[in-house]
């Protein structure tokens, strides 16, 4: 009897981490979710994981351990300083994990380990060279150039998410302005909504919504308001003409678009692909495709994470 | 007795075509310049280029060919559409000099055959993690990974002349506003010294000169020309602020200057890099190296192109 190979996916996040057990043909057996904020150390966290873990030994065969957190740096295997986590300063989250349950253990931020997961799983199984945009409360990226995550000289590649949109543009976390994410994310969404209202006062149910999200703003926009639609044609236009210059570094065959602003539907993707054609340089054109990603459930950063592992 | 190999180098420019030897320490035993202009057809130039090549095989082991050219496809092996060249369309130049030459041929774009010269014989030895900037009439780029080229998914990778630097900005070539190398080349220069000179009107020796080009512009800053040092001064944090965008992507150890206004001195490299410390993202800080090329003579082209085969 051949016994399937398993690896433990774990995703940080800043609300909820979660752990689960994944096979090679990305099939999720098992999983838990824990509050991040219960932890107030991170060792708490590896302990309350690892005993999850260890509890499943004797059912699965687990190859190792695959991490996707927030400012997870893949070369050193640590979260460096990430300002939505209750843990601060540099973790040595692998190591502590690798220590903790024997297994082989790779940490890496959520962009790469979703492209690693497409890549494997999902919609860019048959890509080379691609990028993979996440569009969650912030930006993040994952390059893939000829079959290979770009992990960058210091571990820290792929954060096209601050790169300048705007100059002098909005306030951005990083403590500098006009980065894409300020524009592009569910945050930056809602920011769009405010900026454009302040700019020409339209009637719109958006306004009136009681709290006004990323979610809402799809959902007008999808009913056919003027101004939700307005909202996201200005968020696609300015992942559009970034995702244009940022062509310029790699030459990909697609962008791979991941997270809750993606999976709003293919028509946002069709906004962003056509002000990339707009703007795009000529050498380029019409050889960029926007896909959006296929692991559009709550797994697919389990999945991502377990796929450092498997893939 | 062991023969040394080498390969011949070629640099296809707008105004001169140089083909040259080059043996595995960088060495050029011999070469030849021609007039790009007098050869009407792509052809001719192979003719005259490869019965120089033969001439020279008796005294050498030639192991192979490599070319340097404007809009270099390395997959493909073609030039394609290259404005400052008299050939038009799309021409197949690394299979006619294989042909012609019966050796194998490498052919990229000048910028990634100078990335690639950096990294053999040059500036960029002990680098696996860079990105090669050329300063000349145009601006472009060699992006080395995990000391591999990268060549992208259309053999089209490392344009960034033609990010967006500026929004509505300057006409430039390629059709669109505001690339980066209508700021940043010997080109932009001259514009900059219009540009500023329309803004605020100053007292210049510069603006007494014959015929302003970059050499002229650097000449009188390095005088202490007050205007001129301004027109420096606002390239180099064009360019600063590009590379803290580009750093985003590949996470580099470091951006080599390559070409005629790197070489004008450590000054403009030391600006650059200070407007890159400004601007970049925190994570990045203090972690990548602003150098200039060390392969400043003439053959540096040539030592480029050869280096395809020698590397």
């Amino acid at each position: 009897m051949i016994q399937n190979n398993f690896a433990v996916g774990i995703d940080i996040g800043g609300t909820n981490s979660v752990v689960g057990l994944c096979d090679n043909m990305g099939n999720i057996s098992s999983s838990q979710s824990f509050p991040t904020n219960n932890f107030d150390h991170p060792e708490d966290f590896v302990k309350t994981a690892s005993e999850w873990i260890e509890s499943k030994k004797a059912e699965y065969n687990i190859v190792g351990v695959g991490i996707g957190a927030p400012n997870g740096n893949i070369t050193s295997g640590t979260i460096e300083f990430a300002p939505n986590l209750p843990w601060e300063g540099q973790i040595r989250l692998a190591e502590m994990f690798q220590k903790a349950t024997g297994l082989r253990t790779i940490l890496t931020n959520d962009a790469n380990a979703a492209a690693i997961g497409e890549m494997t799983f999902g919609n860019a199984k048959n890509l080379t060279d691609f990028v993979l945009i996440t569009l969650g409360t912030g930006l993040g990226s994952g390059v893939v150039i000829h079959n290979e995550l770009v992990s960058g000289a210091h571990g820290i590649a792929g954060e096209f998410g601050h790169i300048i949109a705007e100059r002098n543009g909005r306030e951005c976390g990083c403590g500098r302005k006009g980065c894409l994410e300020t524009y592009v994310s569910s945050t930056g969404i809602v920011r769009s909504v405010f900026e454009l209202n302040s700019e020409h006062k339209l009637s719109s149910a958006l306004l009136k919504s009681e709290a006004i999200d990323a979610r809402v703003v799809f959902e007008q926009a999808e009913k056919g308001d003027r101004f939700a639609n307005e909202v996201i044609g200005y968020t696609a236009e300015m992942l559009g003409r970034s995702l244009a210059d940022f062509a310029c570094f790699s030459d990909p065959q697609a962008f791979v678009l991941f997270g809750g602003i993606a999976q709003s539907g293919q028509k946002f993707a069709d906004l962003v692909k056509s002000t990339l054609e707009d703007h795009i340089l000529n050498i380029y054109a019409n050889r960029i495709e926007i896909r959006v990603s296929s692991l559009h459930d709550k797994n697919a950063a389990i999945l991502g994470a377990a796929s450092l592992i498997l893939s």
